[in-house]
Formats: structure tokens, C-alpha cells, sequence
């Protein structure tokens, strides 16, 4: 009874499917029909004209879309704990050829205006500090926490009268998307870039990078190929995309991992280290705590000495998860 | 009647199915028991210890690759035509955080030690002079031309006696392999890692880097992960991998293009640029005859103003390859 | 009267005598006769062989040295006060190409073994973390305090026992020296290079790179020259370095500062926030304080709100000194 | 008698004096009142706005230069022989970050818009290749010979009419003025930026990066002080380079080292390789003349087998010079 990553869940059926139907030859690199339907794609789920590109991971996502933004001898605000920060292996170091990133402060890994501000006001303008050029924020956050559409219009009306881009990084944008209820635009308020997670999803080796000014994409084309990120197949990319957005099955699989998430979070009552507004739950556990959950087949992460990390996909299921909540009821 | 690129082919079904297989969950990144494999698989088929990285491309494994060889402040060279300097969008500079490509001259784009010490020999040992650290060729070559093994051996030689890496770009190495009929240790001889290519031979997304010396490997895991290619379904690459190794399914593929090819090659006698010894024809053509031969329904490149670009992959339909044959005899 | 930095103090005349005298003409770059005497006159200073590349800034010295010890993928631990991380611009980043700092904390801007391992010990030894390199210090610290050889032994001990390279930010050295009343060697205890200051001393525009193990040195021969510092009248830097050494006019120079920094120590008593051992004095003293200061002709820097920074020089004036002196009592 | 490398000449009195005038106490870094004149000394000497930053080589001034027109996905049209490609130890891929140098070919190492043209026109706009951003020549060229200000024009009008920036590397900029006897302006032709150079005329360690777009001024200090090179007592810099501007100066010495070329020029007859329009004298002797002349006490270069380089300084030696006219006459 897996609970260890969303990484580990199967690839959808109708991923599988439509990767298939892709199987015919067509151009290569992202030349053929269905990479070519991206722009329009995204342009219609967010009402708004958008360009995407497709690439295999969400650290390629995030970087490239940072690439845009921030110059080599720029910095980047970001939460202390944010995944490319914590573990993405240094790669915006790599893709921003030395920039910095810049750590802000925040509860349940989510920065505001004011978290912000403490890290870029007491940078002085002068050559000696690195300055601020972008913001990065996840939605949802590495703690499973949502950002409000106010909150985004905050932060990003922040950003913007500092004259910061602002990057999103979805890689569990659905689960954003779904516990908010709202138009996926609305949960990428005032965003330039968003970094758009199916992999963890149903996906198999797909993310998409929305630019909501589409001039950043025809720069970050150019840096993808040079990063070894334009596959020759890339219809396969594009169509496990395609397959994912077509009748919201994005939605529709994020409010499943969201569901499972919430039994068990209801389960854990104050044992919850954050509020669980999306797939991952956070617990207070002891060690022989999370001893005697492994007993019973459970298999998560230990975070840290006296927590748990659990993650639930679209595919959890729900003898699992029932089984789940109440072994933890239970301890 | 599509001659434009091996890229733009069909995956072969028994990836498919091993992708499929691969589909229940398991460890994430390269922790999961197909990525685990690699090594062993890759030292059986090459008689000695290697270690095994996939990637999803070629421009990333030769890459990455190359990081192991070449510090920021060398060079390396190759061919004038090489992938690496001519395709990879600056891919080279990225990685090797702007080492430098020495262009090297040569029939068929393929080296020799001659070339490689035309390059070499008139660098002065001084810091104002980039200083080379690693020699890269194509097996088969960006001309569709194989090296023998003692021409490898001779290269390898010179190599090692001027301290440089050698790396094999082999995005057609089962092509050349299929063409030589020897061992890939032979195929590979002298080579301190290999980019061992499977898209364009009914692979979909997944390439090997293959180290001789496992320690380099070590440092490029790292490597991976910072550029963004670490998949976290990483299962599904090393199973498209170990499906094309099952079984020599990775041959029965390139000896099936590379005979359509030579059908090909046949049949255009004395219009042949370079000898066909992979999967590629380079033709003399003219304007007109290119517009006759599209005219009856064949599909490729233009390579400069006077000659054509032809492409066989292992799905080569036999009816195509006999039309087309005919439609060049006839010109 | 100024002290606001030892940057903008005079050149000593027995550098500007130097400087003149080395005006014949010689070889250009680094093989005048000068230049080629700097690996022996380290040697000697030191007591072990040396070898040591000059450079026009201590930036440039720093970031240089570390190169020989951290790969782009890798990390370097330093204070978060550390000069490296908070006023060069950033320079780490575009040096080591994207590796990452790896802050921590200290009094006195000073690390230790433990402050070190409460860095390093929770990084994962996993590809998804930055893997640390190596330990840079500061000696004497940004807030001019003064690591002993015994604190120096622990924490090359830590580091070696990691696998961490050591580097030490030299730009108050002869400060550190001075005050340590030691041999050079023993104020350097454990480090693998040194970044030796000249220009806060007496000098104009050298500083070296002290390297003790001679073959780091050669390898970033290159990288000063790719970096644009290696000057073509090298003479000129090495003249410098040689007149500092010359009659131990660098230990000269740094007493003379101390013993200022002293001078104006004691008569602020408690008002210190951090001991003073080299040539910076750090004193809480409110805005309406530093108002009359300033009224009183003492110029100086801000330290945030609520103190100021105050720097000697080789040529304090002692009338300045005994003045400010008199001044800070008066408050 | 030296004529090895205008590096080795001496510095000019009048640079001294400047120098030794500039040790009284300022502010660090590029707030002297110095460094603060530069943009409107530059200003007035161009004719237009500008905007000058010191730093303290040729290889820095040409690379920071560069940053501002090149992305590290883009490529910079030079001459095979630029000294950009051909001694600065690969700083242009360091500074730029992996972009390309894309040689083109010329008489006496100068570029003509056919010969960019043939580099340029031949890339596909695609993301497979790197696409050029500008245009960097050398005037004087490294054979010593100058553009034109029709010549300069053509290029630049052939650089806008493709998007390219232009660059112009002028470590001869003087020698290039004073052959030309016409306005600074007009030897910068349609340039965004140059870098004038001083050392090789009589500085001692300062060029200035002098932007016609001053807005790119703004972005190189960031990339100047990341790369090491903002020294912290620039005014010694900034006193070099008013000195050498100061009446004319920088012309009188170019005119003194034009002169003695020319002596000599005169007298090599059929024996130049190329036409001697600045201070380079490239001689086709073999190596017994070769002998011959050091024999007589001649010191100077190799180029090739069977040629020579003589370079002259501001400060040759009159009688020096008639020797060497003398002995190759003799020949």
C-alpha cells in the first residue's frame, strides 16, 4: 500500500491511448500536429492567449521558464523550502548560469508580499548584491497548502511594482486547481509563467511551460534545444498532454488524489502538520509510530525524525486508503 | 512515402509493450528495479564493467557525456559536421559551461588520428590557447559512415597519447554495429562513453550513456539530475531500453533500415555522395529530379542545392523502398 | 577624518617605488622576472611549497581558488556573512558556474566544526541535493575577528574528514597575522588555498592566490586567463605582492592598522559587537550618536540602524585615531 | 631591441603621474570622483552620449562588452583570427555563458559584410542552431591593418539590417585613429560598444568598455563586479585612462608607434604579409634570416615557419628602429 510519491502512480489509460494513436509518423522535434496544437490548447483553458512548450520533468520546467526572467547575475526570491531550492540537484544554478536564488520565509512553504519584501528590501541597489529579477512560488506548495486567488493577486501585484516576473510552479497545479474550485487562470493569477504538472498526474514524461507572454517562449525554444529537452519524438509529449486536458481528465484524476488525501487527513485530526488542501499529507509521528504503520504494509516517507510524508495519486486506492485512515485513527 | 527522418518513425511494438509492462508502480527517478538493471545489461552486452545512464536524448547523453571529459576551460574536438557543433542548438557550450568545440576536417565527417593532430598539434600549451581535453566522433557518422574498429583503435591511440577522452556519438551505433557485424565492444573500441541510441531505431524517448570507467558515471548521475533529466518515471526509459536489448532487437532494427538503405543505394550508383554503410543516403539530385521524385510521392530533405538527404528506419515499408529505388534508376 | 574603508586608503610609497622600478620593459602576462618569483617567495613565507597566481581583486582571488576545489555541480559552505556570499555580486555563481552556497551560521561572522556539520550532515548523499565541495572561511572575519590556529586545525579536520577542499578569504590576512603574532603558516593552518590580500594594506590593485597544493594552481592558470585577469603587465601586480612581502611590510603595515582599531576599541568599551582583533571596529551607537560623530568630521558607514562600521588603514592618522577615540568616549 | 609585444613597453610618465595623483584617499570602487568623470570625458571625446566603464584587460572589456548584445544561446560573428577566438584562452565562452563564436574568413583579419554574410546566411532560424546576435571586429585588426570609416559603415548598416550588435574590440583602437587621421567617432562607425584599449599604448592596467547605448552600461556593471573586475581602488584605473585622453595623449603615442612600423615597413618592402597600417609588422623571413636578425640583437616573434611579427610600442627606440629598418634590408 504505496503512499511513498505520485512519481510512483501509473500512467493513465488514456494517456497510454492517445500516445498510440500518436504512433504514426509525423514531424520530428515538435513540429508534428499535435505539438503544434499546444498554443491554442492552453489559450483556451486559460482564456487568454498563451504560448506552451512541452519538456520530460518539472526541473526542466521550472528552470527554463526561470530562464526567461532572470538574468545570469540576477537572483530569484523563493520559499526556503521550495523544490528548486531543495531538490532539484542545483539545477537553476545550471540554467541560469550562476544566478541566485534568494530564500524567503514562509508557514506551510508558501510566501506572501510581506516574506517577500523582507528578502528583496534590504537588498540595496548597488553592484556589490545580487538583485532581484523574479518570484517563484509552487501551487500547490511543497506542504500540500493552496494559494488563494487573493493571495496570488497580492503576491503578484507585489512583484510586478518591483518589476519581478513571477514564475508558478505547478507541478501539482490540478490539485491547485481542483481543491480551489475555480478557473484554472484565476488559480495562475497574475503568474507570467507557469510551470504545468501532469506527470505526477497521469502523465508518463510530460510537463507543459505556459507563458502568458508568449514572447518569453520563443526565447526559452531556443534554450530547451540547447538543453537537451527537444525530443525528436515529441509527439509522444504532446499528446499525453492533450490526452490529460481533453474532458479536464487533469480535474478529474487531482480531485481524486485530493479525495483520498482528505480522508485520510480527516483520519489524522491533529496529528496534521499542515492543512492538506491538496494530495500530500504531512503527520506528527513518532518513530514507533511510523513503525507500526510499515507493519501493516503502509510505505511512506519519513520527513524528518518525528513526521510522516504521505502522498496520494490519481489513482489511490480506496481499500488502501481506507485502510490508511484507520490505522491512524487507530494509533 | 516518408524518406525524411529516422526520428519520425513508429516505436517498435515490443517497446511499447515493455513500457506497458513497466506501468505498476515502483521506486521513482532511477530507483526502480529496470533502471537498476542497466548496468549489468550493458556490461553483458559490451564484455566488461560499464555503467548505464538513460537520458531522453541524444543531444543530452553526448552532453552529459562529454561533462565527464572536458572541464569548462578545455576543448574538445571533433568533426566540422559533427551533431554536436552543427545540431545541438549549442548544446555543448551549455553543458560544458562554454568549453570549446575544435573543428576537425574529414571525408564523410568521419576523423582520423591526421585530423585530430591537424587540430591538436598547433595548440601551444599556454593558458591563451583553449586547451583540448576529449576527442568526439560519430559511429555511424553524421554521413552515414562506419568506423572500423581499427580505425577506432588508431584514434583511440592518438587519443590516449595526447591525454585526451574519447567519446562516440552513437545515435546510429546499432547501425554500425548492423553494418560491421561485429561485437559492440568492437564497435565501440577505444571509447571512454558511448551515447547509445535507441529513438531513431524504434526506441521513443530514452538513449543510454554508456561509461567504461563506471567512475565517470557517478559524477554525471549528478550531472543528470542538475540538467533536468533524472524522468521520476524514470521505468518507463529503462524499459524502452532493455526491451531494445532483448533479444537483439536493437540489430533486427538497424539491419532492417540499413537494408533499405543499401536497396536504396543500389539503385542510385554513381549519384552516391558517401558510401552507404548505415541508414542514410546522401544523393545527387537535382532541383528538377528532387521535384520528380516528390512529385511521385517521396518525402525528404534537401541537403544544400544539388543533392537529397534520404533516411531509412527499421519500419522501412519494402514497397516504398522498391518505388523509390526505381524512381532514382529512372531519373 | 576617515573610516570607511581600508579600501580606499593610500598606496605605501615602497609599492609605488616597486611598481616604478619594474616600468622596463620585460616579458608580458606572467613571465616577467617578477611574476616568476612569486611561487618561491610563498614557499618561503610559508615554509612548504607554494604556488601563487596574483589577480587584480579579491573576488577574483576567491572565486579562482575555489574553482580548484568545487565542480559546478557541487556546493561550498561559507557564513551567511561570509564576503563570497553577501557582497561580490554574486561572483561565486558565475565562477563555479551554478554551484551553490551552503550558508551557515556563527558568531563573529566565524564558522566551526559544528556549525560546518549542521550544514553538511543533513544533505542527503542523493543526486537531488548539492553535494558539498569544500569550507571557505574568512581570516579575519567580516566582522574582524581572528581565527586561532587550534579553531583553524578543528575545522581543516572536519573538512578533510568530509572530503571538503578549504579555502580561506585572506583579505585582512596580514590583519589576522598581525593580531595572531604566529607564523604565516599557522594562521592559514589546514587550508588548501589562500586568498592573500594586499590591496586593503598598502597595495593597489594584486592580490594572490596562494595555493599549497601547487598542482590546484595550475589549472586555474587557465581559468585566470579565461576569466580576464591575467594582465599583460603582470609586472606590475607582482611588483606589489613582493614590496608587501619585502621586510615583512605587510605585517608592518597591518600593526599599524590594529593597533588604530585598538586605540579606538578601548574607549568604546561596551558598545563593541564584536571583539576587535584586526582593523574593524563594529559599534552600536544610535542615529542621533553617529549624527554627532559625523558633525565632529568622522566618516564611516552605517551598520543597519543601530551601529556603524569604522575601518583603519596602514596610514591612520594618529591624531584622527586619538580623536575619534576621544569622540566615542564623549558620547 | 625589443619588438616583441607593445604589452612589454613601459608605462607613460604622464600615467604615472596621474596615478600617484589619485592616492589620495576616496571612495572605493567606481565612486572616486575619477571613475565618475569617465562617461562625460568619453562623451565629449565621441560626439554623442556614451557611457565608459575601466576595467583592467582587453580579454574583460571585449567579453563584458559582449554579455550585452549575446545571450548564452546566441553566437558572435567574428574573424577566424580574432583575438576574441584565437588568445583570450576561451573567455568569451566563460563571460557569454556557452554562446558561439561563428568564424568568418578575410584578408588581413578583417571582416566584410559578404564575409558575415556567408556565416549568417546559411543558418536556418531554427532552435538546432545557433543563431547569431552580433558582430565583434578588431580595428586595428590582429594583422594590423584598419577599417575605414565606409568600410565600418558598411558592416554596421549589414549588422542592423540582420539584428546583430556590433562590437568593436579596438585593443589598437589609438593605432587605428591616428593611421586614419579622422574624428574617434568615425573609427567606431556604427558601434554599440568598444573597447579602447590603453595598456598597449603607454597605460599600465585599464581599458575602458565604452557603450554608445548607455543603458548597456547599466547591465555590465552588474556582470563587471560578478566577474571579479570592479577593483575597489578604481581610481587608479579611472587616472590612467583621463591621463591618456588627457591632450591627445593616447594619439601622440600611437602616432610614435605608427611611425616606427611605418620605419621599418619601409624597408621590408615585398617582404610584408600584410599592408602595415598600425604598429604590426608581419615579415615573411625565413629562419635563417630569423637567426640572422636576433643574431643582431633583434627580439621578436615567430609567425609560423616562415615568418616573423614585429610589433613597435610609443616608446620605441629611434636608433632601435633604423638598426632593425637596416638589418632588414641587408637581408
Amino acid at each position: 500500500m504505496k503512499f511513498l510519491s505520485d512519481n510512483a502512480a501509473a500512467v493513465h489509460p488514456a494517456v497510454w491511448e492517445a500516445m498510440r494513436a500518436a504512433d504514426l509518423a509525423d514531424s520530428p522535434y515538435d513540429n508534428d500536429h499535435l505539438s503544434r496544437e499546444l498554443d491554442a490548447t492552453f489559450s483556451a483553458l486559460f482564456g487568454r492567449e498563451c504560448a506552451a512548450l512541452w519538456v520530460a520533468t518539472g526541473t526542466a520546467a521550472n528552470c527554463l521558464a526561470l530562464t526567461a526572467m532572470c538574468p545570469p547575475h540576477g537572483g530569484v526570491v523563493c520559499h526556503r523550502e521550495a523544490h528548486i531550492e531543495a531538490d532539484e540537484g542545483g539545477a537553476p544554478g545550471f540554467y541560469l548560469h550562476g544566478a541566485k536564488l534568494l530564500l524567503a520565509e514562509g508557514d506551510h512553504a508558501k510566501l506572501t508580499p510581506e516574506a517577500i519584501a523582507a528578502v528583496v528590501d534590504p537588498i540595496r541597489d548597488d553592484v556589490h548584491q545580487v538583485q532581484p529579477h523574479a518570484v517563484s512560488i509552487t501551487q500547490a506548495s511543497e506542504y500540500g497548502c493552496v494559494y488563494r486567488p487573493d493571495e496570488l493577486a497580492a503576491i503578484a501585484q507585489m512583484a510586478k511594482s518591483r518589476g519581478l516576473g513571477l514564475h508558478i510552479d505547478g507541478a501539482r497545479f490540478a490539485n491547485a486547481v481542483a481543491h480551489l474550485g475555480c478557473a484554472p487562470a484565476e488559480a495562475a493569477t497574475g503568474a507570467d509563467a507557469l510551470s504545468f504538472g501532469f506527470v505526477k498526474n497521469g502523465g508518463l514524461g510530460a510537463e507543459a511551460i505556459v507563458f502568458f507572454d508568449p514572447a518569453m517562449a520563443q526565447v526559452v525554444r531556443y534554450r530547451r534545444k540547447r538543453a537537451g529537452h527537444l525530443q525528436s519524438k515529441g509527439r509522444f509529449l504532446a499528446a499525453q498532454i492533450l490526452a490529460m486536458l481533453e474532458d479536464d481528465l487533469w480535474l478529474e484524476n487531482a480531485r481524486a488524489a485530493n479525495a483520498a488525501a482528505q480522508a485520510i487527513a480527516q483520519a489524522a485530526g491533529g496529528r496534521l502538520l499542515h492543512p492538506v488542501e491538496a494530495n500530500e499529507i504531512f503527520l506528527a509521528v513518532s518513530e514507533a509510530e511510523r513503525g507500526a504503520l510499515r507493519h501493516e504494509g503502509f510505505e511512506f516517507y519519513d520527513w524528518g525524525n518525528d513526521a510522516a510524508r504521505l502522498v496520494t495519486a490519481w489513482d489511490a486506492d480506496d481499500a488502501h486508503v481506507s485502510a490508511l485512515a484507520r490505522a491512524i485513527e487507530a494509533l
